[in-house]
């Protein structure tokens, strides 16, 4: 039986384009799209195994004007093998054709399940800063052709007037003797100013340099003890983006320089929120910088809004990000920004601040003073770890008919070729970047329904929860109900079986490397 | 004095915008940008000395139309420190704005110096395939879900059809060892089908990978001893490419996945030709894939021809690239498509050959008999090292006024804080990626000028050309005539004088690598 793709919960890489088209031929153009970006073969001599199992599957079209429809095409997983091949899947081919944009873009689970994202996201920064409750304000380090002094001078500046945040230009690059140079004496600088207000003003140099050198760049910020960088994804690689912020803990500042080839032309490219929101999350980007409605780019309000709810709603278990407005804000809009932008933004004042009346301090300082004044703030969240501020696993909220969110079920196929029947799998902690030593999942088995029977030398520990199930280990048959613990030790054969009418879920602990399971001694 | 950047042979990063703005706002607009791109603050704040030497300079403006002008504006060299960089200074927040787009590109003389580009470009292509005088033909191994044996398969017919070169279709992307196994098993198929026709069918594969392992796969490719491999520059990012093809001296051919959405929205990002003939061939390209205007793409044919140009003109001394039409080329227009790309055109059919009437093999036949009764064919250049099929540095026409195609010349100012006068200098051989041990330069002085006086380790060996001049050797006098030749040896303190009313030109070989110069034993 062909398999249904667009089941809810199938792992797929599911994409919305939007097609400038006749409608009369918005089908015909989507189910190219499926062909162009999987097999890019003449249609009738794709083999039925090939289609079945690799072409793109239309899983939608929808009218979205009188010249225009969406259409969602789902690809299977292994397409989102690394970002660069995701890229390619998403809109490698599709790019040459004319009217063909993407507008929505789910991730695959299996890809989240790979990924660690955001190093930091919302609560991580804030830790690292120590402010919580309000926005956060950050400024640039400019302009190229200033000496290391002069840019030592504005950041010691903006820390003192309490500044949050302090940033290279994304214009600042240099070879490595002058990088390391530069970096250290605004680290310097730095460190002095915060040693004078005892608060922690956070400085992240610009990481902009050749393909040899650039982890380089990232290694010495990282042994240089400093909190982060900033990065150009679309200018060095949103993979090479990706790899650096799995192999350095740091803060991840992404710039969007190059992005707007890709948003800014109606009908063509990439949408705002899945560029910017979306894929430079999944490059583990903790803060987002884009061009917000106000300030000299004057991006549209709705874009500006999905990269916001982008970097923000649940994805897999990915930590949340920051989106960072920028672009021009004048000093005397940025309170009502922040009120646009919300809570958890980073507010980017770059020029405004340098040519400020006050100064860069005074000026710095008032515009805190206006953003503590709208509000508030503390040393430490309202509540640990309140629900609103926690990232990623920290909780995650039960909804009715046990689901979890950020958390969807994903086929039960770890057994490999071992015989189960009617079971949901939930991957709650431990693939998701979290770098525990064990992984939490919650598995539930429908009425008839079993797990596969077998064995392995790792253990599990099963928690009883909904409705009940039996525990056949070694032969023995047991009950298990709603907070029942039980222990499966190495080389148990084991199975659990719901012999009743009603749905039996069982949470189960195991090691998160493990070893794969094989079939029971007596099968 | 303020530099005159606009000077013609001025060291400049120069590029041609498209804005699409009222005639009366183009000027600001391009100042604007020209700020944009360099140090981004406002214009008033921006110190003298910045503006003077940091800030972009818009050296012209021309009516494009009702509501466009050209802005050719011109930044300084340092901000092409990479091609990261570069694109960066060429687009990145300009891309944010709306109705910019780049048209032209001119790379600073610096940067080409610095580049190696394609690694056998025209010829060398040819002399690894042992065929000249007609276009080449490629096929891709596809689709994706294919056994290796079946795609293996395909290699071998269409090698023993007599294919040119067989390429992996970009969408496979695997983990390395099933990459290794592919690669070897198609290396292996071709290998065979070349011993029975006693020609040499190039096969490359497609090195897609995360940022942690492409190089992996490319120095496999390398190490298994095959000619090259396909890359994806926008999907695995420009300046990891060129470090790649620095790297390995393979075959690079770029495929334009992902490419559309800088070039296809009109008004707004890269035009064809800046990204897939420029740009492509800065990061060393050989071959540049593209969709042609037959096909299913059906790019325009003003932006095609523009790609051939670009892959195709003097660039530094890089060598000349390939442009390779693809996208869906019918077997019955591939002969018209040859003659109108030229004969240094690599055709790429991937469908059509798959799903022809006679079979991969018989097809490639038929293609390739249909291009030799346009073309002719040859295994060999019909005349050595041929002008019109040479490279790079193997000849460099010499112009009226001691001129050289593709060299312009570039200040003298090498020797530092050593005074100097009216020195023209012109690199001829030896920083265009030659990889040869000596430099060869020509240096013109005017009535009155001298060179600076200085001494180092290595040697100079000097030969008049035009006019007289005067060497100055550790204080001796000497004249130096059309082919006059001198040696200066190691630290003899030495300068070169015109004392006449007429140019005094010169050549000068030295070591590629080479010590600085210093003053004179007795200054």
């Amino acid at each position: 039986m062909a398999p249904d793709h667009s089941a809810p919960g199938a792992d797929r890489i599911r994409v919305r384009y939007r097609l400038e088209t006749p409608p009369d031929q918005a089908d015909q153009l989507a189910r190219a799209i499926a062909v162009e970006q999987t097999v890019e073969i003449p249609d009738r001599i794709i083999p039925p195994r090939i289609r079945r199992e690799v072409v793109g599957e239309v899983e939608s079209l929808t009218r979205a004007g009188p010249a225009a429809t969406e259409a969602t095409i789902s690809y299977p997983p292994e397409f989102a093998g690394n970002l660069s091949e995701l890229l390619g899947v998403l809109y490698g081919n599709a790019s040459m054709l004319t009217g063909v944009r993407v507008v929505d873009f789910e991730p695959p689970i299996s890809l989240l399940e790979r990924l660690s994202g955001p190093n930091h996201g919302v609560l991580g920064l804030r830790r690292l800063r120590g402010i919580h409750g309000r926005p956060l304000v950050a400024t640039a380090l400019k302009p190229r052709g200033s000496s290391n002094e002069e840019l030592a001078a504005l950041a010691a500046a903006f820390a003192r007037g309490g500044g949050d945040l302090v940033k290279d230009d994304q214009n600042l690059n240099d070879d490595f003797v002058t990088f390391r140079a530069r970096v250290l004496a605004c680290a310097h600088a730095v460190d002095r100013a915060n040693e004078a207000t005892g608060s922690r003003c956070l400085y992240l140099p610009h990481a902009g340099a050749p393909a040899e050198e650039l982890e380089r760049y990232v290694a010495f910020v990282a042994e240089a003890g400093l909190p982060g960088v900033l990065v150009c994804p679309m200018l060095v690689g949103l993979d090479a983006v990706r790899m650096l912020a799995a192999r350095y803990p740091l803060v991840f500042m992404a710039h969007p320089s190059f992005s707007g080839a890709f948003t800014n032309a109606p009908g063509q490219g990439i949408s705002h929120g899945v560029l910017l929101g979306t894929l430079f999350r999944l490059a583990g980007a903790d803060i987002s910088v884009y061009p917000g409605p106000r300030g000299r780019f004057g991006y549209p309000e709705a874009a500006v809004r999905d990269i916001q709810t982008r970097l923000r709603a649940p994805l897999g278990g990915l930590r949340r990000a920051w989106p960072s407005p920028a672009g021009g804000l004048a000093c005397d809009e940025v309170t009502d920004a922040a009120v646009e932008s919300g809570r958890d933004a980073v507010l980017l004042i770059g020029g405004a601040l340098l040519s400020h009346p006050f100064g860069l301090e005074d000026g710095a300082r008032a515009l805190l003073d206006g953003i503590r004044a709208e509000f508030g703030e503390t040393a430490a969240p309202p509540e640990p770890m309140a629900a609103a501020e926690a990232d990623g696993p920290s909780r995650l909220a039960f909804e009715s008919d046990w689901q979890w969110t950020g958390r969807p079920g994903s086929p039960y196929k770890d057994a490999g070729d071992l015989a189960f029947r009617g079971v949901r799998r939930v991957e709650l902690v431990g693939r998701f970047g979290e770098r525990s030593g064990s992984d939490l999942r919650y598995f539930e088995v429908e009425p008839g329904g079993y797990t596969s029977h077998e064995r392995h030398l790792h253990t599990h520990v099963v928690i009883g929860a909904r409705g009940e199930g039996v525990l056949v280990l070694d032969g023995r048959r047991m009950p298990l109900r709603p907070h029942d613990i039980a222990c499966v030790g190495p080389l148990e054969s084991h199975q659990l079986r719901n012999e009743t009418d009603h749905p039996f879920g069982f949470y189960c602990v195991v090691d998160h490397h493990r070893d794969p399971p094989m079939p029971p001694r007596d099968a």
